[in-house]
């Protein structure tokens, strides 16, 4: 019979939504993070006091999710919790992680221990760690295999895919970011030009029909919507957040000589928004005073009479 | 008690499965194509003989909606309905014409014979209009409110929004249809890196698994996994057909002010996807041919050693 009992590295958004998830579909979860969030230890999650706790308290083979920021914090639990471990262990790195460096782990930890790596991309955000995950894995099948059980009870149904090799869980759910990012740039200009058109438009009721019934129907309009009603407008600052992984697909496009200019471009303008030492339209307005004596600064009354000429006109040129 | 009696200009693919389905929730339509698609003289459409006969079979004040072609097609139905009208009578303009077009021809045709001008951009595609479509409705308030039971009973739960003065409702649909470019350019750009990652992919599959629970689950995702399954694969011309409403999208931008880098950015991928005499990547050749002797044409061989070098070099370089 399978062993019900995992471990969880990591207890922040993802780690501990999707271990609460697991503890009420009948699983025995073992939780770790440094700093465990108050309150989930009223929850049935055990949690160990540090990584030999978890290690000693799960049987063997373990099964072991981390759910940690990729790069360094990765490489690094990996290092103090491998040595703990015995052949035949599982490690899963649910986090966002390099597909290359889940490539280059999962056969060092093979070749150095016989532990196995599996790289399980997880999508569905926080409500979806909570109540049904995405989750595309790459790994060895037979180790994926022995813990499909769990993935599939905490996905929603078809929320599961095996995807190949070591690598490919982590590559397809950085291709799902990168068109994440292009739908999430592409509605937030049409945002942009429904709040600049001539007439106040209730946007929250249009994004409300445009999610029923519309071709552009989507999980992200739902949200935009949501979010758009509970701070009563675009009331948040003008600055995107983000953890990085697109960029590396931006690179690797270039590596795999795949035209992405769409994606690209919406990393770039996230890049920009949050850039305020951004220095090329202080360039540009430079160059532009130096050839033509063009003024530094916002000048809006210039700036409409050069572009719109007669005051009240009103239609834009009409089409053929 | 509400006219249940509409008129319907124009029966291809929106106009017909939209008159259908209103037939089936109780309306009497009256409908005209100068070439009526076979079998639709087996419903229960009444078919009239031309644009006279139409207008004769129903009642003031009569209710028309063109489903026709943006542009001149327009101008010149509306120059010879016109006449055939009194007033009070609508005509609802539900094709993807431009806005300013629709400001104008409202304002002449109520100042001319006091007929009302509604512009009704429908979303849903074909099965929408069979099934449930989603309507943005512009146009005087009274004019809108005499039709907005036809329109909810045509449209899914939710999917109607009355959006102001003439012109508002095409103006939302544009902005619609360039947040739709944005998507199905992200999501064919993900597309090219899904069939370009070192091993073969489950392409079905992942799109499946999208669909459930992840973040990007959306209409389009849906479509894209539907015709991937029934084309076996990317089995289609590289070529995007439009009716070229979203590049006026582009300039309402410019004269808006409005950056809008990816919308714009997906109309040029597509306008490119079909000039065959695309003279631009011509001229870098010519000009690289110039000034480094790089050679004309595809070389595969040569490219692929200047890009990856050490022939079997596996792992693409790993992130910090």
């Amino acid at each position: 019979m399978e062993n019900k009992q995992y471990g969880v590295i990591g207890l922040g958004k993802m780690g501990s939504n999707l271990a609460l998830q697991a503890v009420e579909k009948g699983y025995e979860i073992v939780g770790y993070d440094m700093y465990p969030p108050p309150g989930l230890s009223e929850t049935n999650l055990v949690l160990a006091a540090d990584l030999e706790d978890l290690v000693n308290k799960l049987q063997t083979p373990r099964k072991i999710f981390l759910y940690i920021p990729a790069g360094v914090a990765v490489d690094t639990v990996i290092g103090q919790l491998s040595p703990l471990l015995t052949g035949g262990d599982i490690i899963i790195d649910g986090g966002n992680s390099y597909w290359g460096d889940s490539i280059r782990r999962a056969r060092q930890l093979k070749d150095d221990k016989g532990i196995h790596l599996i790289d399980c991309g997880t999508s569905g955000g926080v409500s979806g760690a909570r109540n049904g995950a995405c989750f595309m894995v790459g790994g060895d099948k037979d180790a994926v295999t022995s813990i499909e059980g769990l993935l599939r009870d905490l996905a929603v149904p078809n929320g599961y895919s095996y995807t190949g090799n070591s690598g490919s869980g982590h590559f397809v759910k950085l291709v799902h970011n990168g068109i994440e990012f292009g739908m999430l740039q592409a509605i937030g200009e049409g945002m942009d030009l429904l709040a600049n058109y001539r007439e106040e438009l209730d946007i929250s009721d249009i994004l409300l029909t445009w999610n029923n019934g519309s071709v552009i129907r989507s999980w992200l309009i739902e949200l935009m919507k949501k979010l758009y009603d509970e701070k009563q407008g675009f009331n948040v600052p003008k600055y995107v957040e983000d953890t990085g992984e697109v960029n590396w697909l931006v690179t690797d496009a270039m590596h795999m000589e795949v035209p992405i200019p769409v994606i690209a471009q919406s990393v770039m303008q996230l890049i920009a928004s949050r850039d305020d030492k951004n220095v090329a339209p202080k360039a540009v307005a430079m160059m532009r005073n130096g050839f033509g004596g063009h003024p530094f600064g916002p000048d809006d009354h210039i700036r409409y009479e050069r572009h719109f000429g007669k005051v009240g006109g009103y239609e834009q040129p009409a089409q053929e």
